[in-house]
């Protein structure tokens, strides 16, 4: 059992796929999307084009369902060589409209372990992604009573949780960050001097990946499911 | 000459088209997309289309340069009947990432009036929009040193005004709003006992237009320029 003690004040949650499902939602997309395209090219290959699309639009578009739409577009007109036809288009955005309206899916134990540890910490939820897409989330979840403060932020890095941090007016040792992206929510805390608790889920987006064997020394704990949680702290 | 009072201490500017220019990227991206449809349907009647399609998809996309690209392609498909070729389309999706990279232009005297007023009051930008778009002008405008606190919200309305000062520590009647919508930026603060000052700007989003005759007692200053608040400040 590894502890991490009682210095931690505040508790951050990643949202998508640590306190609801989401990823699945947008393989499914893609699966439906892929599909469509296989008239043009193979299904299988159309993955690996759209996450060529999505990364270059990275940096202009960011994160979130409506960049996600404009680079299924974009990759559908490509990869047909200009052929596919405006009322596929309009299926495809439609695919797109639907994911953004996702249904929300609150992950097992996140609200056991929520009601417990919110009159203990103060709560904040971090979520990366767009503003509209995220609001609409949390508040279909029902989950926003259990926070103290809610942060949707377009990236996170040091900087992000530094700022964040700061302004609630806590230490970086007092701060603990719990997610299901190694390379979101757990290095960037632990080089702040925060603690990070990773809780993979089983699908990530390619993005998000980062090779935990290249990770030499782990100053993080790793947990099966979110409720491991009443397990790592001296409740 | 009007005169705010002493009380104020936390000033909120609004940010597209109060601190820098913002509609005319749109109109002018909007006339470049009436001229591709042209082909397709009189060019003079796109627009009041293309704004039936922004509205019909303003709670699921919101506000913001994405959600205007997702808006003009439906409305190219569905007003050329399916007939728009894809070679359009990729015309019409680069109008809209272009029109999301928009250079950004500081409306004149702001600079003047940021550098004056923030040594006195505490300032805020309250912008609504995108995430990544606002990040992104704000960044681009360098304006970001004169402000205590960036706030990039969804929507606009008493709720929203109410919950940022209330976490700023200030009361209503400490907040003063200064924006260009009558809608967005001032009525709604002066439903909670804040001040509005109103700096009409030459475009305005159909959105968020409100016929002014309608408001029989105006309790709020309408001035021409930002540079006015000199005036209605003893400074």
């Amino acid at each position: 059992m590894i502890n991490i003690n009682n210095n931690i004040k505040l508790i951050g949650f990643d949202a998508d796929d640590t306190l609801w499902i989401n990823e699945p939602h947008y393989r499914e997309t893609e699966q439906k999307f892929s599909l469509i395209m296989s008239k043009y090219i193979p299904a299988e290959q159309v993955s690996s084009l759209l996450f060529k699309t999505e990364s270059k639009n990275m940096e202009l578009l960011g994160y979130g369902a409506k960049a996600f739409t404009i680079s299924l577009i974009e990759t559908a007109i490509q990869i047909s060589n200009n052929k596919i036809t405006s009322a596929e288009i309009i299926k495809i955005l439609n695919l797109g409209k639907k994911l953004i309206d996702m249904p929300i899916k609150i992950l097992d134990g996140v609200e056991n372990v929520l009601s417990f540890f919110q009159n203990k910490y103060e709560l904040i939820m971090i979520t990366k992604g767009d503003l509209l897409d995220q609001e609409r989330k949390l508040a279909k979840s029902g989950l926003k009573k259990y926070f103290h403060h809610i942060e949707i932020v377009s990236n996170k890095n040091k900087n992000t949780y530094s700022n964040i941090i700061n302004k609630l007016g806590f230490l970086p040792q007092e701060f603990m960050m719990i997610g299901n992206s190694l390379k979101s929510d757990v290095l960037p805390v632990i080089e702040i001097g925060s603690k990070g608790v990773y809780i993979p889920y089983h699908t990530t987006w390619e993005h998000e990946i980062i090779n935990e064997d290249n990770i030499t020394e782990k100053k993080y704990p790793k947990l099966n499911s979110i409720t491991d949680l009443f397990n790592i702290f001296i409740v």
